[in-house]
């Protein structure tokens, strides 16, 4: 029985922290792991420059409530939940996916969670479970699933690695050469007929 | 991080063996878990029933395709999926649910398989792995979830335990007395306050 696991952001969703960087001017909100591999060193960075830059949760969920899903997202995604489960595994936080799990009909989302303070300040952020990708692919992979993962930048190598099938999307160039293991696709036609064969 | 394992008939939608046994006459089909507690018992004495009534899958799809959620279940988990990430763990089969699914919004199913012949004829069944609702929930309180679990019959029992918190939800009276350990609740209001609180 087949399990299909997909990143969120760049997957199905557009990345929340580089809209965050347009719209606040904030250019080095910008970076995502596909810059820094390491996600603590990003995430503290980030943090520091909300900090400095005086950016509340409030702030960055107005940003994130005038995105949309990628163009064509949603009904990949709703041919893709006839066909079998569907586990979202997501390096972005609870309190910014809300608005965009709405638009795609409310999947099953396995994500982190920010610290937020009474004044809308992030003061921190929990990860749930160090490398959270990977091990929920070995944990649905011992449930005898054969799982296929998909995923576009370095911290979805460990969870393309751990799938039965893994499947690079829209993934920059040097991820392409870094893992030349993985098929790579840039449209949902062809990452659906990369999951389906 | 909480995260909700729900059992699907009986808690989401009817039995589906008991409106197959109704719809068909053959009223021994409507035995369940609630009455045989072990599956593969069950299973063989539901498959030896269908072919002794010449009863195809197709047979069985038409009756399911008239059915529908419990009513007040499709709100319920719509609220339930705006909460945090929810996995519907059945011992169903895929062959089976798709209708269902589909009125509920495609939440993430984890099930069995039927083993089908060219003529409709339902020939095996697959269980994915055995004792699944109890391994999935150990699997996910691994990645760090607290999870609860609601189920309504002898064969949810054992994902009661291993959950953070277990709720019966209109269990028979021989199950609630059985497990005292758990809270019961009837209805979908109560249902949310318990796993809310």
């Amino acid at each position: 029985m087949d399990l299909v696991c997909l990143d969120l952001e760049g997957v199905l969703v557009p990345e929340v922290w580089i809209n965050v960087a347009k719209a606040t001017g904030v250019d080095s909100l910008s970076l995502t792991t596909r810059d820094i591999p390491d996600y603590d060193t990003l995430m503290r960075h980030r943090l520091g420059l909300l900090d400095e830059h005086n950016l509340s949760l409030d702030d960055i969920q107005a940003v994130i409530g005038e995105m949309a899903p990628l163009p064509g997202a949603t009904d990949f995604l709703d041919w893709l939940r006839r066909r079998g489960p569907v586990v979202i595994l997501s390096d972005t936080f609870t309190q910014f996916a809300a608005p965009l799990m709405r638009q795609l009909g409310w999947p099953t989302l396995f994500c982190h969670q920010l610290e937020v303070d009474e004044n809308s300040r992030i003061t921190d952020y929990t990860l749930r479970i160090k490398d959270h990708k990977r091990l929920a692919v070995e944990a649905f992979r011992a449930l005898r699933f054969t799982v296929t993962a998909v995923g576009d930048s370095y911290n979805d190598t460990t969870m393309l690695t751990a799938a039965d099938k893994g499947i690079l999307f829209r993934a920059p160039d040097n991820v392409i050469r870094e893992f030349p293991q993985f098929p790579h696709v840039n449209d949902y036609d062809s990452l659906a007929t990369a999951i389906a064969t």
